[in-house]
């Protein structure tokens, strides 16, 4: 299956990334960081969890942190068109052999979901219906820290990504960019797909998976990255900050990516660009060109190469990972 | 008809707002104010036209600057889905008793299209096909001024808002955001209208019309937008300086509204927020609230209310204004 | 006395605008302007008083809200060199036959000061000691709003500028820039004075005087000016927005200026420039300049040129203002 | 001597750093990096030599690029504040047993000079006349990459950092910030020192010396900085970018550095704070906390640790260098 093929006529109908539900030990520690470092809005906190919200959010959470012994992923989620999609997904997994389960109070102010063990091992949610709260977008005397506007993108880690860019792609999502080895099979090394107009709603990476590689959080400006680096450095959160600023070749993000106390990755990152259009030319980025990663040459950490968050099974405990058949090494400057 | 509605199954799928074509009376004066100073790539001069493109975009042109003796708009352009969708926008105005004209080769680097005199007077042009060329995204070497990235909407004057919203909803065009008198009918002053997942690729003001208010262009920051008032200031274009910097409430933009040589209203602009899920909910502004327009309570230039660019007809002539049916006040701080 | 001259050497040696000392009603409602939304820290707040200190601050305060039934100036500090420079300021204005007036316990946290009824009508106080506290520069995990860096300078509003101009500098301050009128006399306008190696410390602009005009706030960016009007609009503070955000000619800087809850005028405002070369020439911009005092050409609201904050004198009564000799007409944008 | 010592009465009268004259093997490459990609203007191109300003400049150059077979630095200039200065300092680096050496005709633009060979091994100019040219401050319209504002300070690497600090204090230069060794006698390992109200017109770095770390460069925002990243790195000069952008905690800059087609670094920041007060304490940084000199953590490369610009004496041959006798390791973060 070549990069610009995709289901054209996807078996149901996803409209973009939505949330994520994190295992984080300490529910107070995980409200400093995202809350008051972050900038994320409390809509609500439960004796296990807190359910965040961005500044462009018009529903309940974009983001949930949930009481856990495991610092581990509960699901992925992914909001789909209407109430009827839900069911064409759990039926499209179930056609694909999955484990699917309903889940109608899993989760405080959204509807029914299912949840789903895909093929590539992850445990994804779609859903339609999440309560309304009210929309923070220009409640400028609210805002703190990266004032993130929205969770934008999920980037996961899988030992196998063209088989991983093929069930996605059967998905009716389309690929935007692409990261390839120069052989005569132009193999696939990473593969960014898109449902929204943007670069990203699901990001492939090469390396041990499943697993989480991190959630992508869009903001509004530069400004807001630069504050939250100075900010967390000047409130003894110097190791969260894994690596950047800086500017991205793949999606033309400025980004840092950060980490969080329970070693989840979070990448703030502003600017994308377009990608609506219906001959949309995915971009070949060559794996031996060191600005597809890092425009501006920077040396990437062991760390980010090495490291992700473990998913859970639908039953919550930690799915084994694979290791890859491609390795993606890092690139130097001359 | 209200704002909530629309044609979700419209007769022929507009992708997005594509370009416009001014006519100007000097292209040496043009190119200094939209190359210059502002940061337009030139991808093609020919005897009578300037063919200018934005850093995001991947095809030939996003704004067609013709020499003429009248400072009208030739064309607005709205690009369509596939090359069949050109014929069934043509089939679709001829139904509704409207002249169309095709046009091949009016254009350069653009395929067969299709140029519709619409109900509500404008002269709007539907194409599918364009010629590629190098998108100039991450070329920052050759940015300049306000580093635009792409023409995102056309705002139009309308002397009957109610009248061209039903026009636009017919086509599949999504309300995001209105302006409504407080009155029991919720009278529509304004109005914002989507069909990529942007606030709007057309919006709908009141005043004498059809006349092009202005053309809106996206720029990647607040510094974009800052810069640009620096240059033209130090260039001697200070009364290109129109209206703001500022924010608006309408759309969370933070934007410029600037004069060209000619008279035409560029706005340049920065962030709104993505509108692409399907129960969005349109957010209404009383028309006596200041922060609708100025959310930092600016008051608005006179000319910024009462002068816009006139229309041409399939024919190249100028369009009768008749007189709008609700006129928009401006509204004062206390 | 022309632009050029001053002091080489002063009957005593200022170092630096210092702070103000405001009359206010509401010290509740004064702390929700200038820490919760313009990012000021408060030092210590008395029973009847918030001393308020600026990102970049070592001392104990720049900024005074006392409790008051009027809307007041009480005094302006500038900083002097040393302990012994104070009485050299008293044995000064002593000798010009000013009232003077010694403060040993009026401030907390400052040393010995005298204050003065100067030859203009303002009271002015000199001071070198003031405790210690710690500096916020780089607790970016505390700043908010505008995160002010210092108090820059103080613009006072004088009836005869010539005569003020020479008063300061007579005291050693050196004229960085200046308005005139394009006559045979080259009649001053307004001027910009500095001690420290900025564009000034204090400001001398025309109308009916003594009053002070603003206090000018140094941020250290454009958003840092951007993100407190849009946090100050969502507060539901529009009015407070007087005038900008936008460039001025003379000093370079990029502004707004604010109302406080009281009606005394703060300017937020980023980048001047260097002035500390001995043989600086100072910038002339003629009255009939729009961009002397607007880069853009954005015209000035009437309050902007109005109205001023009342001067205390030493006992706390109001000091009656005379008429300007010269009056400083808005320019239009042809 | 302790770092709150220095001559309150020195020899002679030391304003700022003015410039530096760097040899580089091609003018044309030179003009590419610093006028083209980093925006500084070009006063004047002789047969040898590129004269450059920045936008705060009022005289003719504050950076000589100088066509050698050697790529080291001719001389490092401070101005001083009267033509009576310059002599005494011929006088004092003579009564010191320094080569000097009166320098007429040597530079375009400039008036007489003495040139030293300074006890630390530094060939050192101090000169106060030169030519006024046009400040292109408000020239927004001329402005391009990093639109430099001045060239601020000169780093400069020696053996012995405490006899380094001890020649530059003799001559009225006071510590802003140091860093030191946590042992008893707080061994210095690097300061920072300044004559105009900024943080440092001289820093001293430990390592084999004399060379010249880098030269410092003043730009308005952080835009500015991370805007020539992309530049640069769309123009092919990725191995130009060596490190950062990123937060000082040393001056509090948010900084980048650069190496020049020769090789030479510049730094690139912006925002440091005013140091004019006479009881400023200097502020003390112990080796071992990361945030000194990468306030979010970053790892710092081998080669800004290690490579350096060769310094030349008075006749143009590079001076040899000693190895230093305090080394300073990097940090890690845990």
């Amino acid at each position: 299956m070549h990069v610009l093929d995709y289901a054209a006529d996807p078996p149901f109908d996803v409209v973009r990334a939505a949330h994520a539900e994190l295992g984080v030990a300490d529910l107070d520690a995980s409200a400093r960081f995202y809350v008051d470092l972050l900038g994320f809005h409390l809509t609500e906190r439960t004796a296990d969890a807190l359910y965040l919200r961005a500044m462009e959010d018009t529903h309940h959470h974009s983001l949930v942190l949930r009481r856990s012994d495991l610092a581990a992923v509960g699901h992925l989620a992914y909001r789909v068109r209407t109430p009827a999609d839900v069911q064409l997904a759990a039926d499209h997994f179930e056609s694909l052999g999955c484990e699917t389960r309903w889940v109608e109070d899993a989760e405080v102010g959204q509807g029914p979901a299912v949840r789903v063990h895909d093929p590539i091992g992850f445990t994804i949610e779609f859903f339609h219906e999440m309560s309304r709260v009210e929309r923070l977008l220009q409640r400028f005397d609210l805002q703190r820290g990266a004032q993130p506007a929205r969770v934008d993108h999920l980037n996961i880690q899988v030992p196998d990504v063209q088989r991983a860019f093929e069930h996605w792609a059967s998905l009716g999502f389309r690929c935007t960019e692409y990261i390839a080895q120069d052989d005569a099979q132009d193999t696939l090394v990473a593969v960014w797909l898109h449902r929204k107009s943007t670069v990203h709603d699901v990001a492939l990476t090469p390396g041990p998976g499943p697993q989480l590689h991190h959630i992508g959080v869009w903001v509004a400006d530069t400004d807001s990255v630069l504050r939250t680096c100075d900010a967390l450095a000047a409130a003894d959160f110097v190791p969260s900050i894994e690596r950047g600023p800086g500017r991205h070749g793949v999606s033309n993000a400025f980004y840092v990516y950060l980490r969080d106390p329970d070693g989840h990755r979070i990448e703030l990152y502003t600017y994308d660009y377009y990608t609506g259009d219906p001959d949309l030319i995915p971009i070949r980025w060559s794996v031996d060109d060191v600005r597809r990663r890092s425009f501006w040459g920077h040396p990437i950490p062991e760390s980010w190469w090495r490291e992700a968050s473990t998913i859970c099974d639908l039953d919550g405990n930690p799915v084994e990972t694979r290791q890859p058949n491609v390795i993606e090494e890092p690139v130097a400057v001359d």
